[in-house]
């Protein structure tokens, strides 16, 4: 047994792309803690037959729960309502208690907000009337804003939620108590999902790793795997019923086997997390060239990184080298700005200036211009340095256009700093 | 006539909320430019009965063209081309000359990247055989990472490209140029669409101005006016047949009249574009606190930013203030790191140490800790300073999270170097 969710998301601004949809991702998390295994989001207009046609769809697809969202305002091209009563063939109804509820509320909110000002009540309220209607039989979730939604019992039981997150987000929560959505989703199965995390390994070394495990691990066909590959990152997440966590554990052993090296969380962290819990009770600096202040905004990202983020320099040009970081000149002449030599110049220059206990430099070539035979366009020097001594000093060869390049050596600078953090000693 | 499409999104990362989907807006906006109406986006997991469902949906709409998003990886959960396969009616067959690309491909990255050492060959070509098969009789986009696309003629005819949005993007522009996908959109209607962009400009403000133009300009209908504000700024984007022209024109005219101060674009540039054009000539550096190199990284995010950005100095902490920028400890004490005379000092700092001609400063308190009754969570102080003279000092309380403070501080930055870029005169 299981239970099965779509999601129908209407807005032609979502369609369209000019509203990023926050309320399909929402809806897919608390499905899955649920247990509901999600097998479609499908996004139209506002057009009532591209919705009716959707909601036909998913009914076909067999699904048990269909969550709608967006399309409750009072206006015309609002007709989610309308149209989900349509497809589950009942009658809308005015329903008194929720007229007056609505009509209690814009009483409150104009009285509320200049922005009402020379607003003719009634014709609000009749506006609002529209929202006040609900299928038949369906039971009621009180409005967070104004909007009302309502869950629709059946096969499939249908919920119809608001557009806004901050409506759907507390209504969701009411909506999953009802006895409509608790009867579509009696049948879901508990899921364990669990994440492994690698850095700098090909997505197909990773596919070969699982096509032996596919081999050589019994019951390998009930963990369900879905790999990504981000930024040089590559994100492994498993979901498996509880009875098959041995599985899971064959499986993570022989990623911990072949991939040691690439192998650097197993419980979800981001690399981002394990370097600002490695960074408790030190100081950083940074210095930087062709990121420019990509990884001093990384680092500070999280809320109370004061503690330990010192500052930096964007040296881009290499007066600011010098005069900033104290790089020597000579040294800059001798090397050229993308060189090893003053990437550690860097780095020292960053502890030095900054007083700081931790540095990391980067300098390089994110193009598309200043690449050359020697040192083509995605070359990029990095030194990561601790003030009692270990240093880490690499070049690598990025691959993708000047955003990747930059977005790239960010990533790979949290690495590096991950490294000599957790092991000060492996560093040459 | 008209041509109708479809775009299904694949990829389980998609589906679960984990990675958002940038491909189907970005496809959203290409089919709107193309004069081809979008009636649905659907997203799916890597499930290939899944994937047939969606595509079988979206054929009994009578679309006239479908183009999925991902699923073309080496892995076996990657089963996009063989499941539009099937679901044409066509095998699927080697392509000779497309393995020896693929294979050219992977030879040039490999010997490229440290990464793939110790990575066997021909396992890698192994792995990626599965990406040279192709439905008979499709018409083959070339890689741009290593993963082809293909385009499969009918009705309706399938484009398929790959997930990664850089790969994506530019193989849409050669599907457009096939036989295949010009039959498809042979009823499109043409559409000329514009943008508009300000800054700073409350979005019910814009909505009044609106219903005026649509009392007042004739034909105002034969627009498809769509609005979205972010990070305070309001992109107005307005789609018509080209002979409304006159129509758009006089609602250029009444947006020009009413809201001269916040109007800043009517071609499409963004601030990045005239900020970058204004600095031809100059030299900028920056100062940071809350946003710690976000500017700097905004910036440089173009190519050739070098001629024209020396700098910066993220001064996260105190002591960075005073020792890199020269901001007076005195200053500090009497009137707290978030002010605009400390704002004022680091601009100074920053002209000074970098030997720029335009300066940029930032301090301000991000969250979620660090307000205070005097200073709330969101205050933030700016400053935009030119060596010759001209200052503009402001101080904003700015609305959201951590990140929101972060990004919009990011962004007034860049319309207050706008401002006094344009008009030097006018700052105080």
């Amino acid at each position: 047994m299981s239970a099965r969710a779509g999601i129908v998301v209407t807005g032609t601004e979502v369609l369209t792309g000019r509203v990023q949809d926050r309320n399909g991702p929402w809806l897919a998390d608390r499905l899955l803690e649920l247990g509901v295994e999600l097998a479609h989001v499908t996004i139209c207009g506002d057009r009532p037959s591209d919705i009716e046609a959707q909601l036909r769809f998913l009914a076909d697809e067999g699904v048990d729960l269909i969550v709608t969202s967006g399309g409750l305002g009072p206006t015309a091209d609002d007709m989610t309502v309308a149209t989900v009563a349509k497809f589950c063939g009942r009658d809308l109804v005015l329903d008194a208690a929720l007229e007056a509820t609505i009509a209690d509320i814009l009483k409150n909110m104009m009285s509320r907000s200049q922005s009402w000002n020379g607003v003719d009540f009634e014709s609000v309220l009749a506006a609002n009337r529209k929202q006040a209607m609900v299928p038949a039989g369906a039971e009621i979730l009180g409005p967070v804003g104004t909007a009302p939604g309502v869950v629709v019992p059946g096969t499939p039981t249908v919920v119809v939620l608001p557009g806004p997150p901050r409506e759907l987000q507390p209504m969701w929560d009411k909506a999953v108590g009802t006895a409509g959505v608790q009867a579509a989703i009696a049948g879901r199965t508990e899921f364990v999902q669990a994440t492994v995390r690698m850095f700098g390994l090909p997505e197909s070394a990773l596919a070969e790793t699982l096509r032996d495990g596919e081999v050589g691990i019994a019951g390998f066909d009930r963990l369900e795997i879905t790999t990504c590959l981000r930024r040089g990152e590559l994100e492994i997440v498993t979901r498996y019923e509880p009875d098959a966590a041995d599985v899971y554990a064959a499986l993570l052993e022989l990623l911990r086997e072949r991939h040691a090296a690439q192998l650097f969380s197993t419980d979800g962290a981001l690399v981002d997390d394990q370097v600002a819990d490695l960074l408790a009770g030190r100081t950083i600096a940074t210095a930087e060239s062709c990121t420019a202040g990509m990884v001093a905004a990384r680092l500070t990202d999280r809320a109370g990184s004061s503690a330990y983020v010192a500052g930096g320099v964007v040296s881009y040009s290499n007066d600011a080298k010098t005069n900033l970081l104290g790089v020597d000149e000579q040294l800059l002449a001798a090397h050229g700005a993308v060189s090893e030599p003053v990437a550690e110049a860097m780095a020292a220059g960053a502890l030095d200036r900054f007083g700081a206990d931790t540095a990391v430099a980067i300098t390089g070539i994110a193009g598309p211009g200043g690449g050359s035979a020697e040192k083509p366009v995605g070359t990029v020097c990095f030194c990561v340095r601790l003030a009692e001594g270990p240093t880490l000093t690499r070049t690598l060869l990025l691959p993708g256009d000047r955003s990747d390049v930059r977005e790239r050596s960010t990533t790979v600078a949290m690495h590096l700093l991950r490294r000599i953090l957790t092991a000060p000693g492996d560093a040459d």
